[in-house]
């Protein structure tokens, strides 16, 4: 009976993630959708983690966006008011955003704002910077900073003007399904979706009236960023799993996140409730000079979209990247995915799978069945520096510990009177 | 002994294929680089064939052609020019040109030039007019003219200034590499070879000194037609082809092509020597309120794509157009390629497919091959609607007859002394 009732629980939360319709509205500047960030707070990745708990990628992108709001001169000043606890920190996912990597937010990044129709809410996420020294990764250098000035003065208002002119917003899942039959995974590959978004944005931003400068350096950038969907993907998944929970009640997983310490995960019966446990860290394979001992634990919000269904979830839809990260060729791709269809509900029928002979992505993980099974959902993710300013040097895949899924049932059940 | 030399030059054949290196260098004016089109004449597809014998589509083709070029006031005159002999009938492929569908080219007419560095020689095609009523499939109404106008007078120009300031042209190894790995065969479905198209050229785009109206059409165009790369690819496929016959012996199958009513293909070891039999009809989904009695017989030069190793040759690179075509699910189209593989001489390690595990497309079709097991190349196609002016109706595959191979094996068995 009381299976019953969660089973059904769990049909009308997927239910809301399938007819979730997450549209791309604007792109403005974090503190006027964020209040938080008005004051000198900043956001960062998974669950809540103080300063001085922060692994050093993390601890260094606080330093660039410190640094970048202009709060501290130089670096041993920002570290000074940073470690002086001069700065408030609150999880991404407590304000309707997520982060890549460090996940750390300030008040002037700009952020995509993604509306999720169906259910009127929204999520955020900063915007790509493209590769090399990042400062998600935990670079603070002179390179990074000035890209992010230019993100905020150019790239940022542009296209949101670009935006604003489309009248309805960017529709993302015609976007996300397009994209997934090029072969995207949409966590380490998207570098179709990024077409997609070119293709779309690129006409209306030739259309605007401004610098021609500018707008050059615009489209080379758009063109250039193979990862620049990631963001967007991010964001969409953040609005139709924040959409979904609306609906508390069941054991579907809602969140996954990593601080660099800890994993972190929601599931819809206990609503804004974490239960977390020691991260693991990254296997994969690693830039050259580098290897495994120079890897951070697991680390940012972007599991956010193993959550919604892709990513490791769905690495039978990109064998392309399945090498990238170290997890073999087509058959091992293939396997990976039908394991996780072990963990999930069900399949969504609006983003099918070529490669899987056009079945549907993995929808609702469901912890009961990865704590029965003991199999842990496949997240696919970039690799940081243990140290901060170096920034990615490789990329593989990880999983959660089990635990975070056996709290979460614990306390479900006890919510339950069912112990 | 005669085997072994046969062997050997087939691969030296399959070396050149492999060490091509096409280069997308320009767009201009079509009698700019075809002589033969300084005068009253035309370009058609598939091997030699007089006016009178052409099916609908390629005549109404005909009669665009005539109208874009101002040689005829109306419908009536043109077609009196045609039939009274005012014109002269070429096969692109005799002027180093492909053309799809049917292959009409008028020397206004810009084209793609592609330059193969390997070996020194250049390819041309005209460009993609995107879906609907065009010109390739027999459409000639005042929309279809007007759109080749702007297409010579604004989209050619551009491009041609946006590829001058690339300086060393679009490497199109790196670009077919990539979009195979996002589901492109490059025949029916180029959808994400036309966005790293875009992706490559837009930046150059804008950054030219331009006409901001002219500027948005043109990012706009390329951004809307999703089969814009296939006539960059059929040149890029004829310029490796006629690279690779440069070695004139063997019996790699160099050119297949289709004029409506033969099916023509060359062979290594034969030069410029067509070997023709009576056409296929296309078998596959129609537009709504087609079928297949509506059905041109099968035409255009687009079937030296599946010559190099792609379209049908590569399905299993492209499960997302396996349906389009009519040709099944995930595992139809691994049969076809693996089927394809059978009448390869090898597979070509440049361009690996990761639906298939990594393995490199279909290099070299061995005419004996074909003859000894009787399995016939898969082309994928569009379908062009039997009547002029109606355009495209449906896309599906369709084979050529065994009767060409046959006999390129029977005048090259003549040819070495060996009947």
């Amino acid at each position: 009976m009381k299976m019953k009732t969660i089973d059904d629980a769990n049909k009308a939360v997927i239910d809301k993630i399938v007819g979730a319709a997450p549209f791309l509205v604007d792109v403005v500047p974090a503190h006027t959708v964020i209040p938080e960030l008005e004051e000198k707070a900043l956001l960062h990745a998974g669950p809540p983690i103080a300063y001085q708990d922060m692994t050093g990628p993390m601890q260094g992108s606080c330093v660039g966006a410190v640094l970048f709001e202009g709060w501290a001169e130089d670096e041993a000043e920002a570290r000074s008011m940073l470690e002086g606890g001069k700065i408030t920190f609150i999880p991404c996912h407590h304000v309707k955003a997520v982060g890549p990597m460090g996940g750390i937010t300030s008040g002037h990044m700009p952020v995509f704002v993604v509306q999720n129709r169906s259910e009127g809410n929204e999520a955020y996420c900063i915007m790509n910077e493209g590769i090399g020294k990042v400062l998600r990764f935990g670079a603070y250098s002179e390179e990074v900073i000035n890209r992010l000035t230019w993100m905020k003065d150019v790239l940022g208002p542009t296209l949101s003007r670009a935006l604003q002119s489309t009248k309805d917003g960017l529709n993302l899942n015609v976007m996300i399904a397009k994209a997934i039959t090029m072969g995207d995974e949409f966590h380490q590959r998207n570098i179709a979706a990024s077409l997609v978004f070119l293709k779309e944005i690129s006409p209306y931003i030739a259309s605007l009236d401004m610098d021609k400068q500018d707008m050059q350096s615009v489209i080379k950038f758009l063109a250039d960023t193979d990862q620049f969907f990631l963001n967007i993907m991010m964001a969409a998944s953040k609005a139709v799993m924040d959409g979904a929970r609306m609906m508390e009640a069941g054991t579907v997983v809602t969140a996954m996140c990593r601080n660099g310490k800890d994993f972190g995960i929601r599931i819809s019966g206990m609503g804004d409730q974490w239960f977390s446990a020691p991260v693991n860290t990254p296997q994969g394979l690693f830039f050259t000079g580098y290897s495994q001992e120079d890897a951070n634990p697991d680390i940012g919000d972007s599991a956010i979209t193993e959550t919604f269904g892709v990513g490791g979830m769905a690495m039978i839809a990109a064998p392309g990247v399945t090498r990238f990260v170290g997890a073999g060729g087509f058959q091992d791709a293939l396997a990976t995915s039908n394991e996780m269809v072990e963990i999930s509900i069900d399949q969504n029928p609006n983003f099918t799978v070529p490669t899987w002979d056009f079945r549907g992505i993995c929808l609702g993980i469901d912890a009961r069945k990865v704590v029965e099974t003991g199999i842990t959902p496949v997240i696919n993710t970039g690799i940081a520096h243990k140290e901060p300013g170096v920034g990615q040097i490789g990329a593989g895949t990880v999983r959660p510990p089990v635990e975070c899924f056996e709290k979460a049932l614990e306390a479900y059940a006890a919510k339950l009177g069912l112990v």
